[in-house]
């Protein structure tokens, strides 16, 4: 049975309890049931992960070699800046999708690069909660490919 | 029933007859075919316009309003200065998905910024043809809302 | 009899008719005819033209030579990156005004650049259609001098 | 009866008095002439006020308040690095219209930036005298609407 | 009674203890000391917080949330580049004083620009151990309106 | 008994009466009335002066060496480019506060940059008038070390 | 017999019409006679190819596989930003050689860089009509080797 | 008999009263002096202006026309931001020697900067009062010529 | 006897079991092996330290002060960011050694700037694990001065 | 009969010789021979010169005044700095063609910019040694116009 | 006796002979003529040398220690790029005068931005043959003091 | 045996001559003695090479293949610049290592960059006359895999 982990970086368990006039009101909790049950029909296995240490995302990611088929990340702030969970992404073999909810786009300059994305097999971002179940959606497909 | 129209960029009539190595060799046509499919097994009807003339994606963009409720674009090589089509799109009032099927991120310097994607409902790239089949249902995701 | 050709860009297709929040409803039609009563009283004919193609615009200013003494132009997307235009507008003997809708000085960052302004006379933007009335005035005025 | 005042910026005292070759031989007392008399046939009154001392232009902005319906300002130097009379202008409720005689985009590459643009209601430039005619023109017609 | 967060960041636990020379010989516990005293004199009751960890950072700012009325934080090396931190700050509706002990203005490049000012209410720096007791009035005046 | 000169820039006369959403309506005569009353209660003595012109502030300034103990500036507008002001608080070996009542990090992109602040003793800005006043207090504790 | 494809870009129409002074008063027809002379002399059939649209100059490059060997291209004003024709010259396996008549780096900033450069084989500029003949040279040479 | 004028900007009134250290304890009176009668030697008469106000010195520079065969200005602190003196010089017909105290190009990175320098005829740092002086050696030399 | 620590930044842990193509198979194991034995030889111990944790580095650093005589750091990622760990290197009195593997000016733009080396003694890079190894000759030669 | 002067830069003295993958195993005794057959058959004399001395080869451009009608140079590094170089191209009254063997537009990116060539005729780059004979080439036709 | 070395950097030598119209047609020696007689009268010494080498520049400088009391230096093209003019000139304990015919300030970008300024005393450029006049005027009044 | 060249650039013949401040009292002599007591001990021989002529060392390097297995070399000032010294070094075989004396990160801007390092194998700098003795220990230890 094939299994993806998912992992949200900083600030991202606040999802749906703050700012729920730019995020929307759904919660990560919720975000994780659907794409449980969007798992499930596809019979793949999830693992979520949030953490709001640089670290323990780079030793999260370290250790999912060998255990998992995909990773769909969200990196939130350290999209911007964390050459280590760059480096950590390009260290292992397992192929990588990053997810944002907001258009990284259409918001302040800085926002606009990504550190991590050059690393990354490919890029979702806009469709708020969405952007993890085309994640998970692509994830899915590729690997049946 | 819903109707999404799909626009691909100049050279995107190349695709799977030349540079095979680093696009793959699945043509234009094979990827058109397998979204219908898709569609059809989600109620929604495709159409397709393929263009090396940025005039007439600007024209095809301006008259979909009415009669499309998405719209998926590749903009190819416009994506990184077509000024003339992001003003297009943000003319219309119906939500773009930008499409890359390489990692955009990942090339020439000139290819990470996108003109286009500040006025999009957001960017899904780096997932070779299935980059299309994802938007779709993200398409359809956001439709059913 | 004096002849002044009247040049727009990419969109203005759509003036008044979609984003009236933005530009306000009145139509590039309606503009026109205001022109046309103006342009008479001052015995002055004019020709008008639209388009979305780059190219038709670059020769509809090639053949300008020699049948108009005076364009005003409102190149609208094309003033940010089409050197073929600005080329074009170099290559011919006469007198070129580059128009605006709105204040380019107030948007985005990268509309603040015209790659046509340059080789142009002059520039005149941030009235709406007054913009066009003021430079159709400015032309007759210079070339009573 | 309207009022409209009309501000000039550091050394246009000089006009055509000297370097004709560049700004022409028309001085500015010809050109407050000349729309003295094109502001009464539109029964408007002007006001002429200039000054080398970027304080007293700061200072003329902000008394204009509840006195005048217009500005017509040439910044001259001051365009390029005045805040001071950015915010001058941002903090009335008069619309302004900025006017060069020149095209500044044609000259020094420190001439194309203006500071005092985005505050402004539009810009004129590069008509040589006529640009505060129709920059007048364009004062009058927004007014009547 | 009213509640005010105090947090420093990395290397402030050394405040006093080295480098005497350029950032004096008052330890953050004594800084600590006089500004409990302030705060008694004004019933406000003061939680202090030191770490060198981003993420413990976030957790604390993300935490505020209903136990503090304001919270003061000197980000220390943070202020350049932690994006997690501003989003945090962004994400709580607790008004939040930057401060700095030096100015950090006057001393290398990269320390002018703060990645968390703009989303604070404002910023203090330059006055040594003073910076923190004026951050303190400010918030007991801010939170009296 | 010490004195404290307030030096404020130009624009700040109209603060109060207009852009009043922005700014509040707070006057700098009403700012300066609560600052008097809390320099009283220390036994300070302030003089205030307000001025468009930057050469004044420069001699407002130079003239302050030997009659002041600190001086609280407001360059507004100037902040960004006045090198005059900057070298005049560089040539006196009074100490300078400079202060500003919105947060300039979060405005134009312009503003972020203070050509003064390095020459300053430290900056203070966000609070509205408040700014000012813990200025005051900043002063006053410094000079009672 | 080998086959030389020679495409000429927007404005180059009007050569040796307008312009004369800088351009010279060759027209594009007498370049090609010349060239045709030049050619046949070598044993090698040209076609000439001019156009002011970025999208047919892309068709025609794209339909040049398998019919030509080399193909000399001045892509005139579309060499600053056109990223569909290099796109397009990288999609195809035919070498591609670039020209020029005036020296781009001897004009405007602009012109110094070139986006299709890259992609071709080698650039020659800055000889008037002769840049064509020594391409037309090199093509030769080269396809001997 | 040759007239220069010697136009001093702000702080340097200063001279020699405040931060001996850096630039010595010679007054401007004494440099005066010393050029008084430098050029008197050599039949030249000396006016001498100091102003802290840039629109004084815009003044001075245009009503030197016609009585001055020469200027030798040390802009100050105005060098590096007021376009209003560069236009004022570049506006008159006298030749003008920039000059300044100290090695402008070793101190801050953006007093590398002269906005004045590219219209006078030449520039003179780096030697303290004696770059006075040489600039007046400079005036006298190139007027016998 | 002397005391030398040796720190390891993100993603060294995998050294030797991971991109093997590109790091070489020596594991960080052996590398401190080998370190020891040489340390043996010259009479000084060592401690090694690696961490994924940004904060544990720099309390590592922090803590060295009165322990150790040098410290030599591969920051690894951190290089490139952290201004928290640059902080802390500043504000020791223990002089450090900067080590990287590969020649991190030969690889991606963003590795080319180290934020830690300004306050670093010196650099080493390029040699692989002897790139420890020297720093360890340079550390012990140092120390023997 | 013309004389015509062919130099070289550094480190073209080992062409054939070293890095064979890259520039090829032709040598420039095999190119020079080939240019001087072709030379011959062109009635025109040529002379050669290499020098890895920036110094010698500003002085071969000094001293061709006279005797050559051309010249053509690969300047090779001191492309990219040399304005040494430049200068004596722009004193000499001797037309030059700058040539090189790869394409320097698709090479690193300090390879793009060229100092020398905006004072040459043209340039000529990306055809291996054939570059050189298509410069002489275009030399001999210039020279017969 | 007073001795100072005057050097002339690349081209310098054709100073009279080439480019007239930009240069004069005064030649070197006609300068060092003027310079000669000048020096009598203020008993100083002088010896010149002009170099198209980089390297016997940066060695000249190193030996004129203890046998000169002043340099005069017109690095020419190497103002611009020669950190090892830079570095000798900083390495000895003469001070430098730099000396440019033109004013380097109005002609192209580069040549605004010297690299030698910074460790020589002052500058003097835009006079002509007179620059290195007053620079030798210069060197005496300071040797004087 | 193994031959090792160590090629020192422009004023470092210097050394230990003046600025023995910043460089210590150590002379080139004394630092080539103890590197050669040094190899003997390895069973290496060094030969020496300094010069302040880019030529001279750019062929030091071209006939360095084939005699040595290793250079070592200190750039000096060229490391900023010499492009030809960098292709020097790309076109051997043989590897080299970068050293310099003081930590060029630490000191001014330019000098952070090295136009050699990314040719190179490795750069070592910061620790005096011991980078030598560290750079020659690498390359032993090098060799001897």
């Amino acid at each position: 049975m094939m299994k993806i982990l998912v992992i949200n970086g900083p600030n991202l368990n606040l999802l749906g309890k703050r700012e729920v006039g730019t995020y929307g009101a759904v919660t990560l909790d919720e975000i994780n049931k659907k794409l449980t049950a969007q798992a499930k029909k596809n019979d793949v296995k999830l693992e979520f992960f949030q953490s709001n240490h640089e670290g323990e995302i780079v030793e999260k990611i370290q250790k999912a070699s060998g255990k998992f088929q995909f990773i769909i990340i969200n990196p939130a702030a350290f999209t911007h800046y964390s050459v280590a969970i760059r480096d950590a992404i390009a260290s292992i073999d397992i192929p990588v999708i990053e997810v944002h909810l907001s258009n990284i786009c259409a918001r302040e300059d800085f926002r606009e690069k990504s550190i991590t994305a050059p690393v990354c097999l490919g890029q979702i971002f806009g469709f708020g909660p969405i952007s993890y179940q085309v994640a998970l959606e692509a994830a899915i497909k590729l690997l049946k490919k």
